[in-house]
């Protein structure tokens, strides 16, 4: 982790195979460690970046500077800033992730067959992980911990505009990996920005097990086309808010304005209401007042527009689109049935909630949402491994395979099965 | 299901995408049905296929004809057929599938949190699986049974030598599912041979939620290159037995002798015996030749060819081979860490064993043999959805992420977050 010059072509596809071997070669060593062993490197880590906290901040200044240089808008640059609260709050991310069970190695649900055989799951590291991100460079350290915790080898490969301030990080990581007599190898930073290193990658089918990529749209499609591995992706979040009819109007009032304006950049905000029509009136006389009074422009559909004058007709594209903004789509239906069919056809299957009085529909929006969190009476901000008891997250998964939300320590293992005999053989 | 006209090009492609079409509009159906209205259904299923056993067996027949003139090999040819034992045990697959707990719905891990919600996870259907097998005919009544199960749609593509009979058990199938008023589009066929109608399968992403592959690995690779939605691979078992020192040498070779001869064409039996060398000596003596014997041919190292004059030389080639015959390479390693590390590098990940009477080697084999299912003490032969008390099942996966090993109802489901507030809102 010397080195910033970038090899170029063949090189950089030669130096992240490298890679890739050694962090291989490290996860036979990560799978003998104990759960005790693996804690003294969490905690290692934890100091380490304190201790180096000053050393971060200089490098992630390099960062920010040159960000200014390059035009990067101020809420790139705030989401680039490593300031002292931020890397407070990587050292007690990696404190709690520390706290929690280690999931390697837990054995469930055996049963004995009747031949005497006991068959039951194993959970197993995944082996190496690819974690390709844009991310804010506090991701690095969540990351580090949640793979070496749950056994696994990770190559990071971080936004440009980190490099610095990511390549520091991870120097102090590795440090602490080798003080704690742990392979430093089970984390590594790619230390180029060349775009080649990522196609470089995608190609290690056999050395990578899986890759994730976390950060725009484009990013993304990239990964999937490229890759020879499985992918976890992380899409948009266009999250829906169901009003239900007969539900506490003034609880549903709450839940709508903190989801859509505590903070309103990020994936689990709200992006649309869906309102039953017994109780649109009454509902949103009273919340689009509020909504308009912090500044949010609303979208809505005929209904919407004849009870509010200050909404804008929306568009056909509104219903799908994730705004990250100060904007909400509204859109009244006349059923339980129709907001049902209305989200799954036009949510990004990432977080939708139900405000309800009636137990029933509780239960059925919860069946029958297709989406990796479904909330009844809460805000869909609490979509966030921290808000679920995960420590952190290393992103939130929209997949329906494997990991499903806020992926955390168990979404980074594997399940084996094991079978304990007593010398049976098949009749 | 009426057509075996097959549609061209354009054509197939729209065929495929209305059976999609279909398949997405019967999931929000599945999703709702209750356990024993599933039940119901799959009592049904049986029933038509016990009724419809005639038909079945007549247009396996044509199958079977047409099979012979293609000259297809005996084996080939004892796989497509479908006799009333055979048509028996499908019928009994489904009640032994219909008689385990239903995975859908069920909530598990539920904590509360600080600010009192109640955070867990929901068992949940993964939505349309696109099934893809060039195997026996039976697996088709298996997939049908697995997915109504868990909530799933199935659009199934079997081999082209077996479609008769696959038309004949759908047909069956489908009445079945109406009678019980079921969506009869919960199981489909593509009812033609053509191969651009798999390629059209592989483009639905978003209309088809995950493709399980299982045949041959080109059949697998094409699915992997084309695929744009998720994959599960069912790649080979290159399957071991490790022989530790001080394994009860008795036990061992009924062990070895059983994998590799109770039947040699299935991805369980064992292809690779790796022998400690404090028992080489006396372990190989007496099992090689009982091998010998029963007609499997010897690929050795230097030390089995030097122990075993009637052992051929093991080429490079022989130690990743899946040989499914009578065939069987043996490999002496001198220390438990070697025959983990070789397991690791040579094997395929499918299934391995070790015998050993040493309770800490056993443990160490299960955490760090990096494979789907890991055996102390039993034949390899075990691992299959109906020895582990799954039912049946839809095939055994090799992949690392989701489901691992033989896949049964539990892996044909997806795990949402649910989250349970009483009005909470993040601070």
């Amino acid at each position: 982790m010397t080195t910033m010059t970038a090899p170029a072509g063949a090189d950089v596809a030669a130096l992240v195979r490298e890679m890739a071997q050694r962090a291989r070669a490290a996860t036979a060593q990560l799978v003998r460690m104990t759960p005790g062993a693996k804690n003294i490197a969490l905690e290692r880590m934890a100091k380490a970046l304190e201790t180096a906290a000053p050393r971060i901040q200089a490098e992630n200044q390099r960062d920010l500077a040159a960000g200014r240089e390059k035009g990067l808008s101020a809420a790139m640059l705030d989401r680039l800033e490593l300031n002292v609260m931020r890397i407070a709050a990587m050292v007690q991310g990696i404190n709690e992730v520390r706290a929690l069970p280690d999931p390697v190695g837990e054995i469930f649900d055996v049963q004995t067959r009747p031949n005497g055989l006991r068959v039951g799951r194993m959970r197993s590291p995944l082996g190496v992980v690819g974690f390709i991100y844009e991310s804010r460079p506090n991701v690095t350290a969540d990351a580090a911990c949640l793979c070496l915790k749950s056994g696994n080898a990770v190559i990071l490969r971080g936004g440009s505009e980190a490099i610095h301030s990511n390549l520091a990080m991870v120097d102090a990581i590795r440090g602490a990996l080798r003080e704690a007599g742990a392979p430093e190898d089970a984390v590594q930073l790619i230390p180029t920005t060349d775009r080649a290193a990522v196609s470089a990658l995608l190609a290690l089918e056999g050395l990578v097990d899986v890759v994730i990529p976390r950060g725009g749209r484009s990013l993304i499609e990239r990964v999937v086309a490229e890759a020879r591995m499985p992918v976890i992706k992380h899409y948009d979040g266009n999250c829906h808010i169901y009003v239900d009819e007969g539900a506490d109007l003034d609880m549903a009032q709450r839940i709508a304005v903190n989801a859509k304006t505590q903070r309103t950049g990020v994936c689990n905000a709200v992006e649309s209401l869906v309102v039953h029509s017994a109780v649109a009136g009454a509902f949103l006389e009273a919340t689009l007042d509020v909504l308009i009074d912090k500044g949010v422009e609303i979208r809505g559909d005929e209904t919407v527009c004849a009870l509010e004058p200050r909404a804008v007709p929306a568009k056909a594209g509104d219903w799908t689109a994730e705004y990250l903004d100060k904007i909400i789509s509204v859109k009244v239906v006349d059923s339980f049935d129709q907001a049902v069919a209305w989200i799954n056809t036009h949510g990004s299957h990432h977080t939708d909630a139900i405000v309800t009085r009636d137990h029933g529909r509780a239960m059925r929006f919860l069946s029958e949402i297709d989406s990796a969190c479904v909330f009844v009476n809460a805000s869909t901000r609490f979509s966030d491994g921290g808000e679920f008891g995960l420590g952190c997250e290393i992103g939130i998964s929209t997949e329906k395979l494997h990991a499903r939300g806020p992926m955390g320590l168990r979404e980074l293992t594997s399940v084996k099965w094991v079978v304990f005999g007593t010398g049976q053989t098949r009749g």
